[in-house]
């Protein structure tokens, strides 16, 4: 192997797959990244076992020459020590060349690295991903769906289905929801050119999280593959690929309440702030819960928490309306603000069916992002 | 006592204050803050016993009114929540006030916090600092003698007062060393207006990294105050104490090469640069030794390291001159780039009097920054 590539678009592509690497895994030759040369590009893949990302680096981009290939072949080098020599490397060529055997030459400007690679034949073969179902979203919509229901997932093992979140095709539409059993996200759309048959899968919040800071916020496509137990994510120059979570997902349906009691519309980044201050005087005594009550007659709420050792706060946030029964009510600071901050500050109905029952936070715009939270009890 | 002030002048205060707070102190009453206000204006105390920052916010800066005081006095509140609290308010006015006892009311916008405050009686009085001998130096001149010599205190215990750093005053110069026993920092100065009576001072790095945080990058004047077992650092609105380190700090002077066998002219950056990557390969087993060579003849040098199980690097380094006798030397590449970094990318000079001798650098056109290192051996 031997080729002459463009140092910034090498670490970009880098940047990519170092987020799929881990120190701690069970195969050492997972700590290292396959290079890939051919007269077409050079790819480079990561892997932690559960994601796989896999770069693409063409020859030529809009005329433009990144590499050079003098002799193609393939290596597997250390990945946290090549992407530190290559991010500081003085001149913007580098020079790749595998040597007899393993060793690998890496030179740029008066600086010559001769690290000692791997055999890319013990690497894994990339998870085998027949094209069973797929559909494409926009790059900054898929952001926005994982930014909405990811930070819902359970963080606990007990119950591992719940660490991912279920995403549902039907009726040609998409469902995508998260749990962890206190809480619940659910984000709904009707993307265009949906495929006619049903099939649901559970993707690991984790491989969600590190999609998410991979993909760019623009419109370019990103096209979802699912096969029997991966789910591949492809967008112009990077593979993505994650194992599926196998168990069934609860039904979510039913926890849903259809019926309200309460009914109160209020700026959603007004509440953010007031339950944000009311939060600091919770955190350390009182499992971070604050009370909510409406003030009967008045467009107010009142958000409130007491701390016996270092004070009590009281917060008064105008509504836009309040409709149904006087409420009062606990619930955890940190649930709340998850849950307003994936509808965005936009004005929100918040639908109450009694202190001890679970409510449900939505943008009065707009149904297709769905919160419920379970309040706590407290008097 | 009761006020009413401008939260960001407030915050601004704080976060100077803060500093100083540490959760990990003796006395609880140092989880707070000491609060007094009067009709000049409002002051802040925080301490962790080592360090005391104490901030002044007048009533009234050019013709802008800052606080309105009502009723003096003084309280005690506890330092993170506090902090936080002012952080997140809704609105730039904010009134505080103790009511019956130590309840303490903060009111922001429809924002209303209660705290539970200690009694100020019992925080520590601020140390006693008589003028005994003081002089003034321009704040960034402050941060640049800071940053040239705190990062060789030494980080271990065993010899405490090497943990600081030995400011000296005689003949009217300034020279400040810190050392580790294993590398050397020194700066001399000449500052106007320095005492004519000779004295020295050890100050913890610890301090002299805090006030480097809380000083400006400008050219007001930083007075500094001499006391039997405290120094005090005195800005516009700012005090920082700190106490001084007990005992005899050693004689560094003779461990300064008089003469030297090779001199080695070069760009500091361009070295700093090829002795960072060389690194990579020398953190894992090689305890971060790299290995410097003048090559014969000719104006270069040679940075290499050795890694049997990563591999290799060379890096070559074009000097400006090399005179003397032909050098191999190894040392340690984090005592070396901190020694370049403090001398700032200038062309440097370095002084070698053989390879087990320790060698010093120098920026060329100046001789008031000097660095010294002890080789390694290695061959």
């Amino acid at each position: 192997m031997k080729f002459e590539i463009v140092r910034d678009e090498l670490l970009d592509g880098l940047n990519d797959v170092m987020k799929a690497i881990s120190q701690k895994v069970a195969m050492p030759i997972l700590t290292g990244i396959k290079i890939e040369v051919d007269e077409k590009g050079m790819s480079m893949t990561g892997s932690d076992s559960d994601i796989t990302i896999c770069t693409f680096i063409p020859v030529e981009r809009d005329g433009k020459e990144l590499i050079q290939v003098t002799e193609k072949g393939s290596i597997v080098l250390q990945a946290k020590v090549f992407s530190e020599i290559i991010r500081k490397l003085p001149t913007n060529e580098v020079k790749i060349q595998v040597n007899d055997g393993l060793q690998t030459l890496i030179h740029s400007g008066k600086s010559e690295f001769k690290l000692i690679g791997s055999n890319p034949d013990d690497y894994p073969i990339l998870p085998d991903v027949k094209d069973e179902h797929s559909f494409t979203l926009p790059s900054d919509f898929m952001k926005s769906i994982i930014r909405e229901t990811v930070f819902a997932v359970s963080q606990q093992e007990t119950r591992p289905i719940l660490t991912g979140v279920h995403w549902t095709v039907e009726d040609e539409k998409l469902s995508c929801v998260a749990t962890d059993s206190h809480r619940l996200a659910r984000r709904l759309a009707a993307p265009e050119a949906m495929p006619t048959i049903p099939f649901s899968f559970v993707i690991p919040g984790k491989s969600l999280q590190e999609l998410n800071k991979i993909i760019a916020d623009n419109q370019d496509p990103v096209e979802i593959v699912i096969a029997e137990q991966q789910v591949l994510f492809k967008t112009n120059n990077v593979l993505f690929y994650s194992r599926l979570l196998e168990g069934n997902y609860p039904d979510t349906s039913r926890l849903i309440p259809e019926e309200s009691k309460t009914s109160v519309k209020v700026n959603g980044r007004s509440l953010l702030q007031a339950i944000d201050r009311a939060s600091l005087l919770a955190k350390e005594e009182r499992n971070n819960i604050v009370r909510f009550s409406t003030i009967e007659g008045e467009k107010t709420i009142e958000i409130s928490s007491n701390s016996p050792e270092v004070g009590n706060v009281e917060e008064i946030v105008e509504a836009i309306s309040i409709t149904g029964e006087e409420l009062k009510i606990s619930f955890s600071a940190k649930y709340m603000m998850d849950a307003l901050r994936a509808i965005d500050g936009q004005d929100i109905e918040i639908q109450f069916t009694g202190a001890m029952r679970p409510f449900i936070l939505k943008s009065v715009d707009d149904d297709s992002i769905l919160q419920l939270i379970l309040p706590v009890r407290t008097y």
